[in-house]
């Protein structure tokens, strides 16, 4: 058994949760909170009504999730909103989120595992957002086809490619997530073969105009790697028990 | 005992909820919802935490209050949040909040019932926002200090003056809540005695250059009218029992 | 043939293209003009590179879009895009542009042309932007497969669902292209399944929290009923060739 | 006999008004010059009517504030704001003001002189507005009612407390004048006593939520020992007369 | 001799003061007022100091301009700034202003009495502002040097020619004042040719752009009519002194 | 014969494209381009359509301007601005811009060079925008007449004077091109003679009423020393035939 005090002590500092800046929803740190003790840490990518519930039901104690309570900002507490609290509370369930922060950790991060999980070897970074840069490039010869199946097998589904660029890839960029609104910011880069989550329908055509060749593998797909080890590393840490939840967007 | 979706419905009707405009943060209408019966209504000028704690621990099942609980925007539910949420759900109270909407009701409203209290008979409105008028204006011949007598009895308490106009009244502007920041708008409306809850420090020397007198009655004290009498109407309408918690601020 | 100023006037009298509210990107109308004769016309979902490329080689004088050139503001005239503007130019290309006014045609509209291809009566609107309803709405009793599979036939191809709502619908909500982000204005309206082109991961589990179902037919997909319509118009009213160039992005 | 102009040179100077950031209302430094010679100078806490004209009767040619003339933009030279604006000019008055440099300056700022006069010895800072932190914190050890009589013997006057936190008080936050808004701020730097001058009604709640006392010691309460510090400054320092206008606004 | 408080409710009621929108900076109204008496007005183009100064000496009790005190918003009141306040004040000199309320007048507006001066007769409106047509627009027939002669006997001065439409003008657009940068509006309502006071010098090859015909005929000397007129009508309608003072700027 | 990509390289580092702030209009850098090689450079102050037709017509492969394409953002491409994107790309000529990069440069900036052309020396910086000073400052013991009288022969025009200041000048302040309403910027500088090509009306009175001169020399004609001089620099350096298009605006 664990303090949940103690954990998020931990969490906050490895994390670096109050240096790191991020969007006003994300509402990175300790969410809600539960008695105080943890016995069973599970992560998940959302924090939405039926990973709770599933939590609950596991009998956590603490939920580790990438995207958190507050994306909605202050809303009315009823209906799915309301289940989904009051399932959290009486059922004594913290939550923990860490969104950028957890993109862009240096092991842990998203970013970081499925540029290992593809065999890429990132030695710069891109895409900044208030000084923070979070996106990984590096030099990478490899075929377009070739990613892709790499990718595939990584994420455990479909990519879908936007051919714009080259067939032979020299430069990578990799951002997991939504991402895909900044392939021209990419392509500024240098970048000829851009990796991430999702991407409005106009990044398509815009790719195919600026030569860049686009790789949208899923947001929740690539996104599951940081939670999953985040719960790893606090289970090894804490002597407690670690699980992840599979929820699945198909986006 | 009553149906909370019923009590809604007719508040949200009766106080025009979806029509009158108001502050982000007031978030008017069900704030939190609960099993769905209502037995006992318990109203109050703040959902605070000391608040929340005496209507759960009095067996209500419907917390009617002024000020809701969203004014910080969304926050992590941790400490004394966490604490009054936790009461909240668990003990099975809803809680229905009505802001700008209860403060400019015609018979319900915090205005119309302290004018009431103090023998003025408004026949105008002033101070705009949004399109809707906050304040009430009318004729009324008075001395200054027998109008800050009659305040003191109507708010059970002492009532601050500001001298900046005549001793004798001829036009009272009437706002409750914290509108003393509008001291120059209520003299440019052509308004003598400007009665409001609270105002910043600035509001004074600006009245004294306006000539205009100004009485902060207590932003507290000028807002039980309203939700007092919210909850004598659905205790007569709905056969339901009704209190009132009075947690007062001072301010 | 038919002189370009009779056309532009045509479309720009029939569209509304004055009065319609639209995004700052969108510069509805004539987008560029060419010599002023117009023998062919195509149309196409994106003025995509490949797109004006393919239009100049089938000889087209006019090219119909519902995304025009204009999406990322005002931008040096280099790479990909002056490859563009060079073909469309030199090629005599004049490009018209219609976004909004094109969704909510109450004819030739993507929202009202999808409707009608999978057998649905919409009698309201919803989804305000600007003063302007972009979304349709309707009673419609169907089981939430079956929608499905009758949206797969109109556009050709896969639709991903998200069931957070009834499997039994009774009122649909539609709205083409990428409104997926309005999930929440969506079942505030009572809308059970909210039928659009894309949307961002965060719609799926808040759509689970709200109780909606979600149907994401494609962005690309589900606008180009629109500008394949009007360009049989044209066709038909002027006595000039028309077709459709298909270059899916298969978001 | 001074000059008016190596006054201002010295407190620009020794108050650092071009350095330090501000309210755009307060126009920090020499706001209304007179002929040039300054013979004796009067402080106020406000610039208000009442202020200026019994400045000019006392024969001052120059008039120190912490409120300037400013806060209320650019306005009509009207009513009251003429006669004080006619008062001064006839008279020779010239007023020099300074805001947020007088609230921080290290020996005369009304932070540092009110921890002195409550025997409160701040170690570090906190309240950062623009990059400049306004308000003092330290480690202070005493029971709550035993401040809030020191208090009461500082600002010679009533001090209302929201007893939200702890009896018995281990670290203090003090900031003159109008900051009981941040109350939330001060919670979260560690604060169990927070001293200010005024607060809105919804300071009061918050307060009992974050579990932290509040000490509203009066706006003008709080901010009359600058003023006067700097006159007697001036005085001794320039050799001419010096004094202080009390004008209380009570709030 | 006639009460300032009745020249100020004539003026505000005829110019619609109240109702007419404007810059902030314009304050439209009564600017500064004096002991209540007048007995001579004089009319300027700008409250500058030059101006006010030769007011006083004239012994004028009231000035009546189109730019007024205000355009720099709230600033201390110290070198030719306190030079003119204190020479008004102290000469019992009353201030009113009246910006595009002046403008756009229909009998004593700028821009009514400068297209009389040039034989125009305008029979439409164009370049809203916030609802407001600021500007006048008619037929008519004349080649664009005759125009331009026009125009030099009507300000008395030069006017400077942009030659980007045709040489035989169709339809006029006027706007006295500032409104060069609003070339653009102008082409498109179908003016060729555009008469303003003055604009920035990217207006002049936008205008060649866009195959409109600019005529610069300086913003003081487009603007001496209204002030001008309204004096004559205080004049005769208030039985007092009246007069204009001339203070071109050749800008 | 040059390579366009060589030309813009060099131009990009020299004038520190990527590092120097600007308006979002100016888009610094290559605007437009063409085939790649460049065999004639010809500069000009603005990229309107008169200059670019000479462009082409003088067989320029590149059009080096201050004003670029771009100040009225993402417009439709008819009439004047098709004609002129269109002769542009038929005739192959590239546009190359750089606008406050130019004001700015330290050799060959529109300041420098028009100090070094009246004989000015200046010693420090002012009048910030983004962190960047875009004006010069230094003593200069000069009458104001004659100052006049070097710049029109400078400038080789008419220049307008606000003789606000002092006859005698003792610290000059000069900013090429648009920056009259910066008057008061220039006055606290400590400046008494300010230098810049055009501003609006009201900085006249307002240098009146700061007490400083200021001389309108001439938007246009303040800015042909930098394009002129990077065209000769250019010419030189990539040996290639480099001229200049002269097309004043008057303004």
């Amino acid at each position: 058994m664990a303090e949940l005090r103690e954990i998020r002590d931990f969490l906050d500092r490895e994390l670096r949760i109050g240096d790191i800046p991020d969007y006003s929803g994300a509402v990175n740190g300790l969410q809600l909170e539960n008695g105080g003790a943890v016995r069973k840490v599970m992560a998940a990518v959302d924090a939405s009504l039926p990973v709770v519930l599933e939590a609950v039901e596991s009998g956590a104690d603490l939920l580790l999730v990438h995207h958190g309570l507050f994306w909605q900002g202050a809303q009315p507490i009823v209906g799915g909103h309301w289940r989904k609290l009051k399932a959290a509370i009486e059922g004594g369930l913290a939550v923990y989120s860490a969104h950028l922060p957890l993109d862009v950790h240096p092991q842990w991060g998203n970013n970081c595992l499925l540029a290992e999980a593809i065999g890429f070897k990132p030695d710069g970074t891109f895409l900044e957002w208030k000084g923070l840069p979070v996106g990984l490039t590096g030099g990478m010869e490899i075929r377009r086809d070739e990613l892709a199946e790499r990718l595939e097998r990584a994420v455990g589904g479909a990519v879908h490619v936007c051919p714009g660029g080259p067939e032979r890839v020299l430069k990578v960029g990799l951002c997991t997530g939504g991402a895909g609104s900044q392939v021209a910011e990419a392509a500024m880069a240098g970048v000829d073969a851009f990796i991430t989550g999702e991407g409005p329908h106009w990044s398509y055509p815009l790719a195919e105009e600026m030569g860049i060749n686009v790789f949208y593998a899923g947001h929740y797909a690539t996104e599951t790697f940081g939670v999953r080890k985040l719960a790893e590393v606090l289970g090894a840490g804490f002597g407690i028990e670690a699980g992840f939840i599979d929820h699945p967007t198909g986006l």
